[in-house]
C-alpha cells in the first residue's frame, strides 16, 4: 500500500537478515525510508498475520494499527491507542451499515443540502450556509453499539468487534440548538430527533430495509451537531463527510452519516435499522420496538497498555495505561487492578479533559513481578455509576461495558 | 505525490476541460478517487503555484496546505488552519535550524538514551525506561521565533513567514519535573534548563558555530515535558522524534528536537544558536548576549477566515474566526474588527479549552457587504496583557504579534 508508509514494528520486523531482501525489495518500490511520518503504535505489525485489505474508501487508514474485518467494519487494535487523547483519523475503527456513497459527494461540500423538518420554519439548507450561521468543536467518544460483542460466549451475529470499535475524536460543525433557533424553534412537542443518511439505495426495494434512518430522544438536540470537520480536517468519506449528525454520548449508529434530512418527529422511524435492529433484546426474547434501541452509552473503560497483543513486558516498574469515558456524564475516578480484580488502586487522569462526552486517559505506576497477570480497569461516572462487571446479555451483543470481559491478560519476564 | 491523496481543491482545478486530460493522467498514476481520506481546507491548491516540492523527510505533509520555503522550512497555509482546535500533523509547520538526523534513530525508539544533568543522581536514561516513569499529555502552541517575519519592512535575514509557522498540537510525554523528582531533584540551584539536540554536526568545526543547545529560564522545567508523541503517534523525525523537549509558551527552537541531554546549568548555553542567534536586537544593535533572548511568546491572533488567500466571500452574513493564544497565559477574550481596526467588537471562544498554553479558536457572526474590509483580531490574556498593534521592530524580525501586521484584507462580491 503506497499510501501508508512503511512503519517501524514492521521496519524491525524486515530488519532480521531473513527480512533483509524484503526490505530492499520494499526500498525498490518508492518507499523512501526518510520520509516517516508519525507512524503506528501497533504492538503486532499487520504484515504477522493473515490481514483483510483495506477497501478502497478507507486506503488511507494505518493498515498497521487496525484489523479488517470487512469492507464496512475495521477495528483499532487495542495496542494503537496511545497516550494522546484523541484518536488520529488514519487509526480511527469504521462501521458503515451499507456502502458509502461515491465519492464525487465530496467534490463539492459546500454543495451538499440537508432538510430541516420539524421546525417552525422548515427549509433545506446548503452546507455552505450551515457554515455562516454557527460553529463550534467538541470531543465525543465515537463507539459502535456492538463494540465488545467479540467476548459474548454466544457469538451473536455481526462483527466480533473486540475494545476497538471506538475512539475520541474532535467534531467542528454547527450546534443543532443553534440551527433549531434559526429556524424560529422546535413546532409542536415531538418526542425525537430523526436523522436519515444520504446512502444510495438500490431501486425495487422497500426504502424501510436498509435505509439509515435513527430516532433519539428529542432532548439530545441539546448538545448535537451537524459536523462538517473531525480532528480538524474536512469529514472523510468513510466517517460520513460530507455532514454528519453527531449525538454525542450515543452510539455509533446514531451519528448519521451522509446526512440529508433531520426531522423532530412524533414517532421513531419506521426503518428496520430503528425498528428491529440496534435492539436490546434478551436471549429469549425477539429483538423488536418493545426492547430498549441502542441509544446512549454507559461507563466503560479498558487497559491499552501495557501488553496489548502480545507486546513484550519486562519485570518491573510498569505504568498501566487506558481510556475511560462516562457515555452520557464526565468520568469521575478510575480504579485499576493487576489481579483480575481482587484489589483495586485508584488510577490517576491525565491529559486534557475534553468534556464530559470526550474519553481521560488514567495511568497507575504499579511494579509487575514475572508470570502472569490480569489488568483490569472500572471507570466511575460524576453521578455514581460505575463500570459494569458483567456484560448484560442480549441477543444481538449490544452495549458490552463489562471491566471482566475487558481485562488484559499479560505474561510478564 | 503518491503519498499525498488528491484533496478537493486540486480535483476541482483539474475537473475543467482544460484539466480533464491531467486528471485522467493522475487516475493512471493508482490514485484511487474513492481513496480520499480527510483532505485539505487550503483554498488555493498548491498547483496554481510555482511550489517548492516537500523535502524527503516531511513528504507525507499535505502538499496543498503548506507552502514549502525551503527543506527546512515549511510553513502551513492561513486557510488551512480549520476550525478543529488541534493542527492536524499534516498540516503542521516545519522548522528545522540542521538537516534531520538519519531517519534509521527511529529504528528503535525505546533505545534512544538522553542525559540528564544538574540532578542529584545524573544518569542516562533509555526512552523505553522514560517511559515507565510517567506519562502525561498537553497542547501547546508550538511557535517558529521569526513568525510573521514576513511582515517586517526591512526584510530581514531568514524565512518569510507570514502566519503559518504556528499550531496547535498534542504532547504525550513524561513531566520534566516528575523526571528531576525521580532522579532526587535538582543540583544546588543553576538558572537554567538547557537541552542539546542530537544532530549530527560535520567533522573538523567548533561544534558550537552549529550546535542546537537551547538554555531557557529553569523554573520552565515546571510544565516542561520530554515528549514521544505529537498528536497520540509516535513523534516523526520532522518533528524531533523519537523523543523532544517541549518547553510550553516559549518559542519552537527552544523545543529542541532529538534531544539527547537535558541539563540543569549555571550559564547559557555557549552555542551560537543561544549566543547571538534568536536574540531581539534593536535596529541599531548587534544581536549578541546583552540583547533579550527570544524566549516566551506574547499574546497573539489571527484571522483564519473568511477570505483567506483570495477564498471568495459572498456578501451577507459571514463568521469570522481565527486563533488566539496567550504565550504562557491563558486567553481571556478576543476582539474582532472589521473595519481595520476602528471598532472592535467582542468574538465568542468556540471549542475545548486545552489549558493555557493551548490556543482558542474564536468566532464572530458579522454582516459582511459588499467591497474591500480588513478583518483583524485581537487577544487579551488573563493578567491583561494585550496583542501589541504594532510589531516590536528588531534586526532579525522575531516575536511579530502585531494585531495590524496579522489583519486580513478581503474583498467581498
Amino acid at each position: 500500500m503506497e499510501t501508508t508508509p512503511l512503519n517501524p514494528a514492521r521496519r524491525r520486523l524486515l530488519a532480521g537478515s531473513a527480512g533483509a531482501l524484503a526490505a530492499a525489495g520494499l526500498g525498490a518500490t518508492g518507499v523512501v525510508r526518510a520520509s516517516e511520518p508519525a507512524t503506528s503504535k501497533a504492538a503486532v505489525p499487520a504484515a504477522t498475520t493473515a490481514a483483510k485489505p483495506l477497501p478502497p474508501y478507507a486506503a488511507w487508514k494505518d493498515a498497521d494499527s487496525v484489523i479488517v474485518h470487512s469492507a464496512n467494519t475495521i477495528e483499532t487494535r487495542r495496542s494503537a491507542f496511545g497516550d494522546g487523547v484523541i484518536t488520529p483519523t488514519r487509526e480511527l475503527y469504521v462501521r458503515n451499515n451499507l456502502p458509502p456513497p461515491d465519492a464525487s459527494i465530496l467534490d463539492d461540500r459546500d454543495a451538499w443540502s440537508v432538510e430541516i423538518q420539524g421546525v417552525k420554519n422548515p427549509r433545506t439548507l446548503t452546507l455552505g450556509e450551515l457554515k455562516t450561521l454557527g460553529v463550534d468543536t467538541m470531543a465525543t467518544v465515537l463507539q459502535c453499539s456492538g463494540n465488545g460483542r467479540g467476548f459474548f460466549p454466544h457469538k451473536p451475529s455481526g462483527t466480533q468487534w473486540q475494545v476497538g470499535a471506538a475512539g475520541c475524536v474532535l467534531w467542528t460543525g454547527i450546534p443543532v440548538r443553534t440551527l433549531v433557533e434559526y429556524l424560529g424553534g422546535i413546532e409542536g412537542d415531538p418526542t425525537y430527533m430523526t436523522g436519515t443518511g444520504g446512502e444510495q439505495l438500490p431501486e425495487g426495494l422497500d426504502p424501510n430495509t436498509l435505509t439509515v434512518e435513527r430516532s433519539v430522544p428529542r432532548d439530545t438536540l441539546q448538545d448535537a451537531m451537524l459536523a462538517w470537520e473531525m480532528n480538524n480536517e474536512p469529514l472523510s468519506l468513510a466517517h460520513g463527510g460530507p455532514l454528519r449528525l453527531i449525538v454525542p454520548g450515543y452510539t455509533g449508529v446514531n451519528n448519521v452519516k451522509y446526512i440529508k434530512r433531520l426531522a423532530f418527529t412524533a414517532e421513531q422511524s419506521p426503518a428496520k435499522i430503528q425498528q428491529t435492529s440496534y435492539r436490546l433484546a434478551p436471549m429469549d426474547a425477539k429483538p423488536g420496538p418493545d426492547q430498549p434501541s441502542a441509544w446512549a452509552m454507559g461507563p466503560k473503560s479498558w487497559i491499552t497498555a501495557p501488553g496489548a497483543e502480545g507486546a513484550p513486558v519486562k519485570a518491573g516498574r510498569a505504568l498501566v495505561r487506558g481510556v475511560a469515558f462516562g457515555g452520557i456524564h464526565a468520568v469521575k475516578r478510575v480504579d485499576v487492578s493487576i489481579d483480575g480484580g481482587k484489589t483495586w488502586k485508584q488510577a490517576a487522569l491525565v491529559g486534557p479533559d475534553l468534556g464530559k462526552y470526550a474519553w481521560r486517559q488514567f495511568a497507575l505506576a504499579v511494579d509487575l513481578p514475572a508470570g502472569q497477570h490480569t489488568l483490569a480497569s472500572r471507570v466511575e461516572d460524576t453521578e455514581g455509576n460505575v463500570q459494569v462487571e458483567n456484560r448484560v446479555e442480549n441477543v444481538r451483543g449490544y452495549l458490552n461495558s463489562s471491566w471482566r470481559d475487558h481485562a488484559l491478560t499479560v505474561n510478564v519476564s
